[in-house]
């Protein structure tokens, strides 16, 4: 059984979006990656609703059975801290409003799951993610392969809600249940 | 002609909503104030999804002209304001989706329209919105008062979408129109 991951990367400017197929064997495939892109000089809400459009259109699109969101941090820059977060809450919004399963994920942890080490950059991160789903070029711009970085990481660790709900299968969504029951299939 | 003003003081656990109606002359009239709550302990996915379909209830009952949110700004407590931003971003996403003109006004810059005095605490907001209101009693809770005073101030002001074109009635939207010609009308 397949199940299929959407990650988002929230940004103002750039919002990555990467889906994977994952296998219970922990094999990803790739099946989609971009950025949706807003103009600085338009208005904050134009922005908003372009990136939302964008994302809500990727999500009916690729129907994904679980989503990961990065978790946002303090930055130096507070400007881009508000915007990160405003998009990130449409993200999860867009999520709970579909009942798809979603979870945060830090940067450190996902570069962990991906390159083996939290402190990675941007180009090891893009090329374990081309090695891992088997590209012959790095995926562009550096906000899809977070993107897809992220998706990755969220599906080898088993999805947060089910994780979250102490792997107890009636407490979890039909999603988080196949997909206990193809981790566990996996493991035979 | 009557303009109905929507303000909204974004917050996570709650979420202030006031609606005024005002005329040409800038009185001002209560049309209906309250707040959306989310429980703190619900995954935060969940929570942004009950403000945002309560935000989405009020906004489509009422249907107002134009809408006002608070500026976020960096506070104290990370966390609060992470949420604030994301709720934020939810309410600006429900204006510009609707096509109803929004703006961003600071608590100060609220604070003075209302009170005459930027620095104005809770209780001087809650006394001045019942007075031009003419409430027989205070505004409950504060994040509703802040609402009313948000809408009120922003009505008051021109709505800031009409200022930002710069007077130029081509450059507005309808509702932008109709507000100034209403505010020209009002000075004859």
């Amino acid at each position: 059984m397949t199940l299929r991951v959407l990650g988002v990367d929230p940004g103002l400017t750039r919002c990555g979006i990467g889906v994977v197929d994952v296998e219970p064997d922990r094999r990803v495939s790739l099946v989609y990656y971009g950025v949706v892109r807003s103009e600085p000089s338009s208005p904050i809400e134009q922005r908003l609703l372009t990136i939302g459009l964008g994302l809500e259109a990727a999500i009916d699109e690729h129907k994904p059975h679980a989503m990961a969101v990065e978790r946002v941090f303090a930055q130096h820059n507070l400007r881009t801290v508000m915007g990160t977060a405003q998009v990130s809450g449409l993200a999860l919004h867009a999520a709970a409003s579909r009942t798809i399963p979603v979870g945060l994920r830090t940067p450190s942890e996902v570069k962990a799951a991906i390159t083996g080490y939290g402190a990675a950059d941007k180009k090891q991160v893009q090329t374990m993610v081309a090695r891992v789903l088997g590209l012959a070029e790095l995926p562009q711009p550096a906000d899809a392969a977070d993107a897809l970085a992220l998706a990755i990481c969220h599906a080898w660790r088993g999805a947060a809600p089910a994780a979250a709900s102490g792997g107890d299968p009636s407490a979890m969504t039909p999603a988080q249940r196949a997909w206990l029951a193809a981790e566990r299939a996996s493991k035979r």
